[in-house]
């Protein structure tokens, strides 16, 4: 492709002035941004044209494609096994990717689930496993492949040269301020998806107060505008609709949420986080071929911790080894009696999150032994002077801004709220 | 200000929802981006989300002052003569401000015009005076101040030091495509002509197929938006709404447009430049005090003939020198007969700008001795083989691609064509 083959600035004006962009302009301006040709400040401006503006269907596609095409492709034909990945737009305690891989690959389907550190409040799946001592998250692609075949599952890094082009406007678009438009996002997470390989693909969209978008009717077009694009590539994909106004599970961090994930394999843990593991591996083994068979009882039985224990130690993980724990915690006991009211999941993702659990800047470090624990779920009832939640952190210091941040988040108050819904509905093709 | 008293992604955000800046956010935002804390795809993002959701006039004026305060302003104050500027929103042989400029300052008035250089296809007015021999466009501020002491009168360039915010926002918006927004375009010019210090401003706002803004309705909300803008700083503003749906005069590049200039201020030239040069300089000088003058006169008696050459002596260039001539010339003849229906002037000023008369990037040369003749204007009467235009070049090789830009922009039919009105209106406050 030549570089003077379109003018910048004439795409710029077409997709501010409300127009659309040939396959052939997309594909230009992808190439020539990934080159430097297009510099960041054009990138950012035609960037916000499409936020406001929007993207039609076709223009979407094309734009995923052309990321796909900026760089490298996986395949997993030679496994002689079926695949199914699951990709979450993220939310607070949301740890469902490690109880459901080995759950997943515990009936012999391949999971190769290529995760991301987190920026911001919402963590991320290899921050979290990289709190088991000896884990690493790089693996050669041959090494992920052997894997798959002996263990049948991974947690890995995806590899930088997978979709590049995504790579690099996710940076501009983060500092831009355009992070939660639907044809952006929508490109960003299938282009990676698609460019790995996998057979088919379970998204996992979250709605409600804590999630990137909050409205219920725009996560529905964000998943339909995803399920329509791994239709298009020739990827079976579907997609739950859940609730992330309240934090998922008990704990929020990264070894915490470990160990909550270990209880759930061990046929334990929080209603919630099992009920979404569950439903998202039968999603997944349904798209994988096995719609009927129990999935809850490999939780019961041992056969996906089994899993879970081999993937650990091929990464040089000890799965018995003791988890990092904070040096201070700090508990939060209910000052009046009555139900819990409400357990606002963005607050306590920002508390944990300046309790040193997250990172602010990519490549910042993060603190494994950092987090919450909420020991409360809207509904439940609580007396004076029962513990809330428990702040944990290596420099007490962090406590003032956490707790701040969490001020007024959980509320008690004299009647029972209503039952929410954690799995609203289900899109496919 | 500190750098971090504001997040610049909020104010990105905020724009792009609809909503307003305050005038503490705009001038910390002006700052931070002068001073580049805030990077250029920020503020690219920024004005992108500027041109689609718009600025109100309160946001407006707040972007003026905020541009002003990032240099220094200028004072006439102790000239003990009434001051008074114009600038025109650029067309295509608009050549207007050479001998405006003396035809006013003949009147005792101080006229100083701090001008640019070209970029596209609508010509500088430094460039302009650049192909006089010796004339030198860069002045010290005293070296102006004696200029307009003793000539009354000065064409030169604006300091570095006037607006830098607004100098980098320009570039900015010049290669991200966001040029043609009336709240940045207002701020852009009015934060200059307010930091120079002009005690009152005449602006010549362009309409038609050869302007920026085409739109006589969209012309006219710019108008008076600057004249608003004029009035809260205590600068009389008033403006023209004038046609530029076809060339201004008969010369379209450097050299030529000095040459007509110069037979407008003898007291000849083409009817339109004389039309709006005695319009502009009415408005100019009844701003100043002088509403019943009679301007024409000193055209004809050659008192402002008188301050042109003056002023271009005090600036070093040779007012009898011979101006350069081209190396080529090709001239188009009418292939019918009949009437001249149409002077299209956008593809005239590409025309001239692919000729060599004007720069693709900043910095570029310009030959001043390229350019355009257009012999004829609508309604004129032509026959066969009779002359219309003529091209003229330092290098033949670019009569191909200046005879493609202005293929079908001159038109002849059977009909005389309406006359057109060249001033359509006056905005005032």
């Amino acid at each position: 492709m030549s570089v003077e083959q379109f003018d910048v600035v004439d795409l710029i004006r077409a997709k501010r002035d409300g127009g659309e962009l040939s396959c052939e302009e997309i594909n230009w301006v992808v190439d020539a941004y990934t080159r430097g040709y297009v510099v960041p400040e054009q990138m950012s401006a035609l960037t916000m044209a499409i936020f406001l503006n929007g993207m039609g269907r076709r223009e979407i596609r094309d734009l995923t494609l052309a990321m796909i095409a900026s760089g490298e492709t996986m395949s997993f034909a030679g496994l002689g096994k079926r695949t199914v990945d699951k990709h979450s737009t993220g939310g607070v305690g949301d740890k469902i990717t490690l109880p459901l891989m080995p759950l997943v690959a515990a009936f012999g389907v391949a999971v190769p689930q290529l995760s991301g550190r987190g920026l911001g409040h919402t963590g991320g799946t290899l921050d979290k496993l990289e709190s088991i001592p000896g884990w690493r998250a790089e693996l050669t692609s041959a090494q992920m492949y052997a894997q798959l075949r002996d263990v049948g599952g991974v947690i890995c890094a995806a590899g930088a040269t997978l979709a590049p082009a995504d790579k690099k406007l996710y940076a501009l678009r983060d500092i831009t301020g355009t992070v939660e438009a639907i044809p952006l996002i929508a490109s960003s997470i299938m282009s990676k998806k698609i460019a790995e390989g996998t057979e088919s693909l379970v998204l996992d969209v979250k709605f409600g107060s804590g999630a990137f978008i909050t409205d219920i009717n725009r996560s529905r077009e964000l998943a339909q505008t995803m399920v329509q694009l791994g239709a298009d590539a020739g990827v079976t994909t579907s997609a739950l609709l859940t609730d992330m106004s309240v934090p998922l599970g008990r704990a929020i961090g990264n070894a915490n949420e470990v160990r909550e994930s270990v209880e759930v394999l061990a046929g334990g843990g929080p209603a919630d986080v099992v009920e979404l593991t569950v439903a998202l591996a039968r999603e997944m083994l349904t798209l994988a071929g096995q719609p009927d068979v129990d999935v809850a009882a490999a939780l019961a039985d041992g056969r996906a911790m089994d899993v879970w224990r081999r993937s650990i130690l091929a990464q040089g993980g000890d799965p018995d080894a003791a988890l990092p724990v904070a040096r201070e915690t700090h508990t939060v006991l209910a000052e009046s009696s009555g139900y819990v009211t409400g357990v606002a999941a963005l607050p306590f993702g920002v508390g944990a999150w300046r309790l040193g659990a997250g990172r602010a800047r990519p490549g910042d470090a993060v603190q494994h032994a950092a987090g919450i624990d909420v020991h409360v779920k809207p509904g439940d009832e609580v007396r004076v002077g029962q513990p809330l939640y428990t702040l944990s952190a290596d420099e007490p210091a962090r406590f003032e801004r956490a707790l701040a941040a969490v001020a007024g988040a959980l509320t008690v108050g004299s009647e029972r709220p209503p039952t929410r819904q954690l799995v609203a509905e289900r899109v496919s093709a």
